[in-house]
């Protein structure tokens, strides 16, 4: 019996429950190296640290609400987890991090060459497995995703401490760096399931809105502030990133306020208090409640993208699931 | 007319050149990115570089060679391109290099973040070029590839500094740091031409054998010396890498001279004398002339290889690239 209290990501877990054990022994299995010891060293420890599987388990849901019956929405959810993963790895290298989830990165346990170099296997791993469903379209779906991940990291990385970023490039980074696995993740379980064009363009919907709808509430708390998160207030403040709250902070902001923002994005110089002032500004300003709707409204458009489909325990669980994105805000 | 005295690889270049223009404009195309310019930036740069593009030469004449009339000869031989770009922008981060073809590298001229990302894409846009061939074959060749290059980069990682390196693990390495695209690139080729098995076969034991036998080269020149390569002797043996000619000569040595090389290969502690100390050490085990032996048994495996095809211009001149690899030792 499933729980209504629970939050619909465990709900979902337990319902696909079969599924994911398959995927999980895939990923294990795919993830070691024959030659390379080092790899089976970083993967594991990857493994081990437990991620919530938020994305395979958007493929598996997306295939079963779509009556797939076959057996490579396990290889397209494992697909996905290692894109996901190979990303994170080098994503960690690029921002220097120390810090994932509470555990040291792979890149200060090892080294930032482990981390490059078993990333790139991690990917080349993911190609392996999608090509195994013979299914010419996801591979096309599976690629460009990829490709639209590197470049919305690369947008990123230019984009960064630059204070004429735009909510058009923001919208582009977000879409890179979550959206676009997102979007491929549910897209791909209607492709597979062989689902009419129509079905197929509303999973696309669902998963590409839910993505930035995660994003920019994820950008939001770092602000707002969440006792759910483990992230700390600031966070991105001092690391100078151009998140939708400062955007549009900068956007309404005088030439005061634009000196101030140039001293402690642009430049770095951040001291005591520079943060409350920064909340002070967005709060007078209204763009945290701003940013709030902005992620209100992509949840309303994954949720209408959702109502396409029919109606199946399926669906509502991932209507839940949504809703359940932007309910941390309220 | 083709000039006899002209190297195989230019006379290749010749009789390629349409081919290899429509290859390089596509190259030019799909490196290129609607929103993010650093990404153009950093591939223009490494297009500018001028490499030899003998991996995208080599499929093209496998294609040919096989009668292949299609299109996608081009398209393989841009992803072959790419991947071996995307290999050449990671393993500069992870060696640290300032150089590479007498130029300064991206990872230096821009950072390793950038090299890291730029790299990504191209891989991502090398998957999306092969998606589009159609091929399933071809993209299980192509991604096994991707995953050997990368472990056999994990590989030479943790085999560095290590004297224990044998020359079964030197092997595998030198198939995933070269022989891996060889192979692939010429595999392809037959595999899009649709040729029978045993030609196809044929090709990937050529491209196999061939690779072994220009990175043995490669890393007996690096003792040996020469003229043509713009490579310094003794750059290995600075930079500590466990190649064929070392590991030969500290399986020969004795109680001092393997404190020797624990004192210059492990611990890096280095002073004058001691490449010429190393180098007294190879010729004393006949090592040199060991490993020249070894690149000649795999070159005559890459012939044997390409004899099994029918005669044509185009085999026979990849037979003359085969040639030429070794003869840089003679």
């Amino acid at each position: 019996m499933l729980d209504s209290q629970v939050k619909p990501q465990e709900r979902l877990a337990e319902l696909l429950a079969p599924e994911m054990d398959a995927v999980n022994g895939l990923i294990r299995e795919r993830m070691a190296s024959k030659h390379a010891p080092r790899i089976p060293e970083v993967t594991a420890y990857l493994v081990e640290a437990g991620g919530k599987r938020l994305r395979p388990m958007l493929t598996i849901a997306a295939a079963k609400l779509c009556g797939y019956d076959g057996p490579y929405h396990l290889h397209l959810a494992a697909t996905v987890e290692f894109i996901h993963t190979a990303t994170l790895l080098h994503d960690d290298v690029v921002d220097e991090s120390a810090m994932r989830r509470g555990r040291k990165t792979a890149n200060l346990l090892w080294d930032n060459k482990s981390s490059v170099l078993v990333g790139d296997y991690l990917f080349a791993r993911s190609f392996q497995l999608m090509t195994e469903t013979g299914n010419l379209r996801v591979l096309g779906i599976l690629s460009n995703a990829s490709a639209t991940i590197a470049e919305g990291e690369v947008l990123q990385l230019t984009a960064a401490q630059d204070l004429k970023t735009t909510e058009e490039v923001y919208l582009q980074v977000v879409r890179g760096k979550t959206a676009a696995l997102f979007s491929a993740a549910t897209q791909v379980g209607g492709v597979i399931a062989d689902r009419p064009e129509a079905e197929v363009q509303a999973l696309f919907d669902y998963g590409d809105a839910l993505g930035i709808a995660f994003q920019i509430v994820d950008d939001l708390l770092d602000y707002w502030g969440s006792d759910a998160t483990g992230k700390n207030v600031g966070d991105d403040f001092r690391e100078r990133k151009l998140t939708l709250p400062v955007i549009k902070t900068v956007a309404a902001g005088d030439e005061t306020e634009r000196a101030f923002w140039k001293r402690v994005i642009e430049k770095g110089d951040q001291k005591d208090g520079d943060l409350e002032h920064a909340l002070s500004l967005m709060n007078k300003h209204g763009a945290l409640e701003e940013t709030r709707q902005e992620a209100l409204r992509w949840s309303a458009r994954a949720k209408a993208a959702m109502m396409e489909l029919p109606q199946s325990e399926m669906r509502d669980l991932l209507v839940d699931l949504n809703d359940f994105v932007v309910a941390r805000l309220s």
